[in-house]
């Protein structure tokens, strides 16, 4: 499955039933997530230099709009209100996102990014996940989706927080490995493996393509 | 903060805002996750032998118990309509879980757990996450329970997802480290890299309980 | 739209655009809510003569596993530890609900039903929603349902609350009058009054077969 | 319990088991639902004079904010992309929902609302309910809070909504009822009825404000 962890992981994970394939289904939609600067621009504490995801991202969205595949995008946004001591308890122990405040440039969105706003649809959300607390599953299921390509940062924390909350939610999950990032390889690595092995298949941006042109 | 990665990844875990201490409250209740025996016995496909996870639980059991503090329990369970293909999206991927059939001695609770039926509440869940898709935040609230600690199997599983799901829905997240086991010691290690990171903080069941009598 | 209020409520009612009809998506599943005996039979507490209300239910299951249309039951089941003060809020406040304890009669599904336990999944749930705390809507998505009939008790309850969230979570809600049922005549319009103008379709279950006919 | 249904009604309620009273805790909050210019000003399509309640929400606003009351505020705002044709499945039923704009005169707080943008938390929702698709829930659990007033508009639509998901969450429900409105009269006495039954104590405004004074 991987050469992440030693061959009795391997057969251990084999024989628990892990990292079958998911179905693709005939109904995608792209999810990108938390490509604001913040994230992606390694001037921000909490940011580190994407500028590759952020190229396979723009492949992928515009590959989505030139099919007429849904396109949803989220980004982390407080109020000042929410960040002040025991309002949102994440931020407790995620001090750093703190700094995702409504209104300044952590928040925006990467300039290089293609949105078109007269289709796709912005989400805010207070957590790592791109389910919890928004209306992505009903926005999905509204549309008829039955497949995710979840994209963005970070691996280690939204990507596979969204993949296990798309799955539970009732859809296939998909994560094109180069369009998703993380300011640290290790748990960038650690996070795919477990994302392969039980939420989502980690694929290529060129497999997406080719799988979306079918859809 | 650990030494399961590099210097460079501590560097980067400390500017980007990670790893604080979380706030633990004066209302906590224990969560025991999947402790079945189709995890803590390793005649089952998805099992390995976590008898020491399981003592340490049974430790952390009768001191909650003892002071009167509030323990859920919960296990993977599925009709047999709900393993059929397509009817539960998960299963396509993690076809181990498929074993998990409601009447079988595989999500028979581990006959060791000090489990009181008059006051424990047993939920039944489909997915990683004991939230997702039960009532365990609404049994939580109703308590006035404020901090969690999460326990049982796997870590780089359903403990993971749980503590992602209990901070953002609202409560501090402590993990005691001997009371959470895996099948594999690589994902173990590094889910609990991220939990700590994240999440909530990893501590040991000497700790808890002292946190337990405190409260 | 309906004469249970005045003509004033209607234009207001126009005015404020509620009524339009629902689209009927081409995959839809039979959502049966709660006909268990303790609401299907006046012998106990909380039940009325849900007699008729029954036949309608077993004429649209029987539609809909001729069709192979999925169908999923819900019955509310509690329980004793959950049912100990303070511990299910809910239950302050609806004492009668307290009598649904898990292997009593009560919970019983009704025996008239043509429940096929190898096709049918039977949830149960904790609350008034065939959706809150449950993985239904994740079951719903998973089969790829973009419509929902609602059916079974009581319409002021469980069917009300279970189309919010149907429409909340993304699909279209279908009701057929003769397939829902109440304890009391009042509430059954007033809700059928609430559901039609904001929430679902409400029908008759020979338009509902017609439209399981043309999916 | 009532004097809108007759007396077998009653009766029937009693015997269910309906209408006990609430557990007022000791750490509320104020929820105040919808209070926008769309909802409030008669001179909107879906809006009526609400004069009354908005002074009411005044007069409950301003006694949380002297006492350190958490309040929290919602309201419905749409990006035009969710507006289109099949995008948000409430709009379909909803029609005259699709005019809360981004941007526009319609999603703008009531001008009267003391609103203190240091302390309360504005979250946007998709949906009747102040609960579904927002992090309503944890960041009420996050303040300790275990017991809601819930105000605003409109009782038929967003209050019940509210209501129904708050007591499933696991908070007790209160309605201030010269604090909640409509635009017809009808639907607003059918749904204090079922709130007064089922989910939470329909109070008046000076009971909730007796009852912050002991919190």
């Amino acid at each position: 499955m991987s050469n992440l962890y030693d061959q009795q992981t391997d057969a251990t994970y084999e024989r628990a039933g892990w990292g079958a394939a998911v179905t693709r289904g005939a109904s995608p939609a792209l999810v990108v997530i938390d490509l604001t600067r913040g994230f992606t621009d390694k001037s921000f504490p909490a940011g580190s230099d994407l500028t590759e995801v952020v190229q396979a991202n723009i492949e992928l969205m515009n590959a989505a709009h030139s099919r007429d595949i849904p396109v949803f995008i989220t980004r982390i946004v407080y109020q000042e209100s929410e960040t002040l001591p025991g309002v949102t308890t994440w931020l407790t122990k995620a001090t750093g996102m703190r700094g995702m405040l409504e209104g300044t440039e952590a928040v925006a969105m990467d300039p290089r990014l293609p949105i078109d706003p007269e289709r796709d649809v912005v989400l805010e959300k207070k957590g790592a996940s791109a389910f919890h607390g928004t209306p992505l599953a009903a926005l999905l299921r509204a549309r008829g989706v039955d497949t995710v390509l979840l994209t963005g940062a970070t691996t280690s924390g939204c990507i596979r927080a969204s993949a296990v909350d798309a799955v539970q939610d009732g859809f296939s999950v998909l994560v094109p490995q180069e369009a998703v990032g993380d300011r640290a390889e290790g748990p960038h690595e650690a996070n795919l493996f477990d994302i392969q092995a039980k939420y989502g298949d980690v694929i290529t941006v060129e497999d997406a393509i080719q799988y979306l042109d079918q859809s």
